[in-house]
């Protein structure tokens, strides 16, 4: 028998930004179990205060049986069918590669049950439509993997932009060079959709919307090399121009060939941001608040204190409270957030196919 | 009488990066004397080694004289015509408003006397053109001051590059923002020819030209709010996304309401270079080398040491060395540089208002 949900009656008592006060916790089934998932979601969901995972699925049994004994999962699947049917399942976490999106998201739909997507949510704007689609049309929540809403760095510029610390808007850039990733299928874009702008590129869209609280409404940007359908080339890097609905424009880069840096800053009228080492989990943030005092310019330069957060725990606790509590409004992003990032990612290539800049409608 | 300018023959020893090693000194008049020319050109001239003002014009003659009387030049005018007359003046530095530039420059070429021109060298490239075609026909040399390849940072991120140490160009970045300068004529584009684009860009663009060794091939960019010529508005804000001739991208940042920062990123395959407070003369310039040395991605960043240079006078003495001993090779930019700048200005503004890519043919 399933564990039910709740009512919305029932009421699931949380700590703020830490762990579940209850020992309910939602069972999870997982689509996908590559390395990512292997080595930063399993052990985020076995850390976590209200979320266990009970069943997983890969396309060889033998592996998906081996990873569940390492993991400590009970139960281990070939196929996506089998996994949804398993009655003990109340959400899916889709970690297939980015083709494989779609199909899992709308079977998980049809299954009736909620999804939390890695990103990109789906290969283009368009597919995350149908996943919305289908998800509203089951009555099912849809959550997308935008991990860095739950990174303290992020958090701080969002906040000190909301709170009046930083003035108006002035401008902001986002980067994020990485090496390329070494999947095979990473490097076809039938399969992954494209280069670090699909892998990448979430983050650093996502970054931008949270922070700014905007969304884009015009595009410039350009691609090398051209992303190739025929041959599966994909893109080594990217760099746009985006316009906020604010009027405030952004410089945007993703590299898969620059790979040391990633960070962002926020300009205001009354004083910016700096982040370095803000979007990626393998060095230590650093954030510090910049400001002029006076003439002849003297910059007083802060550092912000930035903590360390177990931001896949923090995700999977705020998307299961979610589920198990209607009434928690969840930080993690929607299927909307999913479709509004794609629309970008779409504008971005579109704009360098075209040499022309690209109006989000 | 003129003190002639030497032969080729003549021998004028100078030590590297340092001051000229012989007394002789060339003769500047300075048409142009705004608070820039005073605060930095006058005093780094009289440090300099090897020349010395002789002249200076100002509209109004009473300001022209308070102004030879505090900095010890001899002769004030308050018309062009009377400077380039004067005799013991041998070569010219134009520190007029820059619509002021043009004529300036073609009378010093009618009058047979090399030029020195603050950036931007025009308006725009047509300008440009003009002057440098003048100067060709009347064979005198004409240099623009893009002051930033005397500094430390920049000339280490030539070296570096072209030494190999980044390893293949990737990318760049370059970003210059400051405060809205207070100057009346710098707010209308008809006097200034535009905002921060026309201001600080020079500087920006000279710097991915001098450490990149490239030119720019193509431009996507928006500017903010567009310049218009009617009103006089100039533009706040402008991005850009150069493409250089060997292929990398530079994302590009001008900006007067965003103050607070200047610095270049020079990514290579090998390594990256990271330099803050590197184009602007008001902070101590930083500058860090960063690389991958393995898996995890241990990043190791070395600070490098970058000393702070009188760049005004190093440029002074480097042209002047440049108009007394023809051998020397200056590092100083020349009217093609100014040329090949405002080429890509115009085409950033053409851009932003085409909201579509301009290839520089």
């Amino acid at each position: 028998m399933p564990t039910p949900l709740p009512s919305s009656r029932q009421r699931v008592r949380f700590a703020q930004e830490g762990r579940p006060m209850s020992a309910e916790k939602l069972n999870w089934g997982v689509l996908g179990c590559g390395n990512f998932t292997r080595r930063r979601i399993l052990p985020a969901v076995a850390a976590s205060g209200n979320a266990r995972v009970v069943a997983l699925q890969r396309r060889r049994l033998e592996d998906a049986q081996a990873t569940a004994r390492e993991a400590g999962v009970p139960r281990a699947y070939a196929t996506r069918e089998e996994l949804l049917a398993d009655q003990d399942v109340q959400a899916v976490f889709v970690g297939s590669h980015h083709a494989g999106h779609l199909a899992d998201v709308l079977a998980a739909a049809a299954a009736g049950k909620p999804v939390l997507c890695e990103k990109p949510l789906g290969m283009n704007a368009d597919e995350c439509r149908r996943m919305v689609a289908a998800c509203e049309a089951a009555g099912v929540k849809l959550f997308v993997g935008h991990c860095g809403r739950y990174k303290h760095a992020i958090e701080t510029a969002r906040q000190q932009l909301a709170e009046g610390t930083l003035g108006e808007l002035r401008g902001m850039r986002v980067c994020y060079g990485n090496k390329a990733k070494t999947g095979v299928w990473r490097r076809d874009c039938r399969v992954s959709g494209g280069g670090p702008l699909l892998d990448l590129g979430p983050h650093v869209i996502d970054a931008v919307r949270y922070i700014s609280g905007q969304d884009v409404a015009t595009v410039m940007a350009t691609v090398d090399p051209q992303r190739d359908f025929r041959t599966g080339q994909c893109e080594d890097r990217a760099r746009a121009i985006l316009r906020l609905t604010g009027g405030a424009p952004v410089s945007v880069e993703c590299s898969a060939i620059e790979p040391l840096r990633n960070g962002f800053e926020v300009h205001g009228s009354k004083a910016h941001l700096v982040g370095h080492y803000v979007l990626s989990n393998m060095e230590s943030p650093v954030v510090r608040m910049e400001r002029l005092t006076g003439d002849p310019d003297p910059i007083v330069s802060t550092p912000l204190p930035i903590e360390p957060r177990e931001i896949y725990r923090l995700q999977i606790e705020d998307v299961s409270r979610a589920l198990l509590d209607p009434r928690h409004s969840p930080r993690c992003a929607t299927g909307a957030d999913g479709v509004a990032t794609l629309r970008i990612i779409d504008a971005i290539y579109a704009s360098s196919e075209l040499s022309k800049a690209v109006a989000l409608g």
